[in-house]
C-alpha cells in the first residue's frame, strides 16, 4: 500500500477480539506500517475521564506511565477519539499531541445510518445539529495545536456517507484535518467527498478499508487489493482537483 | 475483595497502555474475579459502527469471530458502552446480552466536570438534556431485555457526582442498573447514592476504585484495602435501605 496511501487506519476493534495476541498483531502491523513510511491512525475510538483517558493516550500516541519508560507504546501516530466525555477528557490527548507531535481525530458525524439517533438531536435555541456543537468545540480546542502547515493536530472523522454535512462542516473546520469514512464498501463516491478537501486540494483523509481487504483472496490478493487501492487514489487525486 | 463485593469494574485503559502484557493481565485478572465468583465489567467504554462494535463485544462478552470458537474472549461478564453511534452501533452488544447472559452498561452521565460540555447541552423543543435523552434510548433499548428480576441487561453508567441528575435518571429508568463512579475518591458520599436505589434497595451497583487501590501500601496493602472496601460496603448498605 505504501506507495499510493498516504497513511493506515487501523480498526482496533478487529485485533482486539483476538485478546493479548491481537495486540501482539496490532503492534507487530504499526511498526511495519512505519517503516514503509506509513502514518498510522489508530482508530480506537476511544474516551474516558482524564485519568483514564490519559492512559488511553499513552497507550497509543504518549507513553505509558511507570516502568522508566522502558515499556513502548503501540506505536501510532494518530487516534481518533470519542468527545462526549468534554474537554477534560480529552486534554490528556492534546498534552500528547503537543508533546509528541502526534494528532486526533475526534468523532464528529460518524458514517452509520444510527448516527442520527444522538448526533442529529437539534441543540439549543439557534437550533443547531449535535453533532455542529461539537465541531464547534474541535475548531476551539484544536486552534491551540495549529502546526507549520496551517492545519491543527485536532483532526475530525466526518462520515463521507453525508455530503452535506461534510461541506457544512468543512466551513466550521477550515483548519481541522477531516477523516473521512465511508467511501467505498459504505457508498460514497469520490464525487461526494470532494467538498471535504481545501482549497489546496488537502486536507483530508478518505479511508477505504472492506473495499481493499476483500479486493480479492488467494496468490494475486496482494496484487489486487493494491490495483483497488491505486484506482481509488486516482479517482480521489482527480476529486481534490476539481 | 469477593467477600465484601458484588462486582469488580476493571478500567481497560489502565491495562491497554502497556499493550499486549497488559491485555495478558486483563485477562488473567477476569478469570480470576470470576473464580472467586465476582460479577467482572470491562470498564471499556467502547463504541464503533456496526460492524467493529460487534467485534468489540465479542472481545468482551461475546464470541470472538473465526477460528472455530479456539480462541476465547477476555471473560468479562458486562462492558461499559459509548451510546454516541446510536442504535445500530449498539444492536451487536444487545445480541450478546441476549445470547450469552451478559449486560452492557451505557454512559448517560459521566461523572468528571467536563460531562456538563455535550452531555448538559439543551435538546428538542421541550427542552430536555442530552444525557436526559440517551437515558429514554436506554429505557427504550433496555425494554426488550428485561430478565426474571424485573431488571433488564441495559444498564446506565451515571456518575454518583450529581446527587439531583441520579434522581432524576431513577425516575427515567426503573429497571436499569445503575452503575455509579464518582463515591470516594471523586467526591460523592453514600447517603448522595442513596437515591439510586430501588424500592428494595437494589439496582444500582457503587463503585470504588482509587480509594481501595491507594488504601496503603507495603506487606499491610491487602488488609487496608479490604478494611477500606468493608466501610464503605458497610456505608453503602445502610444508604440502600435508608
Amino acid at each position: 500500500m505504501a506507495p499510493v496511501a498516504a497513511a493506515v487506519k487501523l480498526q482496533l476493534a478487529c485485533f482486539e477480539q483476538y485478546g493479548p495476541p491481537g495486540f501482539k498483531a496490532f503492534k507487530h502491523l504499526c511498526d511495519r506500517a512505519a517503516k514503509a513510511g506509513l502514518i498510522v491512525i489508530a482508530d480506537a475510538k476511544r474516551g474516558d475521564i482524564g485519568i483514564s483517558a490519559a492512559a488511553y493516550s499513552a497507550a497509543y500516541i504518549g507513553r505509558p506511565d511507570g516502568f522508566d519508560g522502558k515499556i513502548d507504546n503501540l506505536g501510532a501516530d494518530a487516534i481518533t477519539v470519542n468527545p462526549l466525555f468534554g474537554s477534560d477528557g480529552m486534554q490528556p490527548f492534546f498534552d500528547d499531541c503537543s508533546q509528541y507531535g502526534a494528532g486526533i481525530f475526534v468523532l464528529v458525524k460518524t458514517s452509520n445510518p444510527g448516527s442520527v439517533d444522538l448526533q442529529d438531536l437539534s441543540v439549543g435555541e439557534t437550533p443547531r445539529k449535535f453533532y455542529q456543537e461539537v465541531a464547534v468545540l474541535v475548531d476551539k480546542w484544536g486552534s491551540k495545536l495549529i502546526g507549520e502547515s496551517g492545519n491543527s493536530s485536532v483532526g475530525a472523522v466526518v462520515g463521507a456517507t453525508h455530503p452535506r454535512v461534510l461541506a457544512d462542516l468543512r466551513e466550521t473546520l477550515p483548519r481541522t484535518p477531516l477523516l473521512l469514512p465511508g467511501y467505498g464498501a459504505q457508498g460514497a463516491r469520490a464525487a461526494e467527498v470532494a467538498v471535504a478537501f481545501d482549497s489546496r486540494g488537502l486536507g483530508a483523509l478518505v479511508t477505504a478499508s472492506r473495499s481493499i481487504i476483500y479486493a480479492g483472496e488467494g496468490e494475486d490478493y496482494a496484487a489486487r487489493a493494491a490495483d483497488a487501492a491505486e484506482r481509488m487514489r486516482a479517482e480521489l487525486w482527480q476529486a481534490s482537483q476539481g
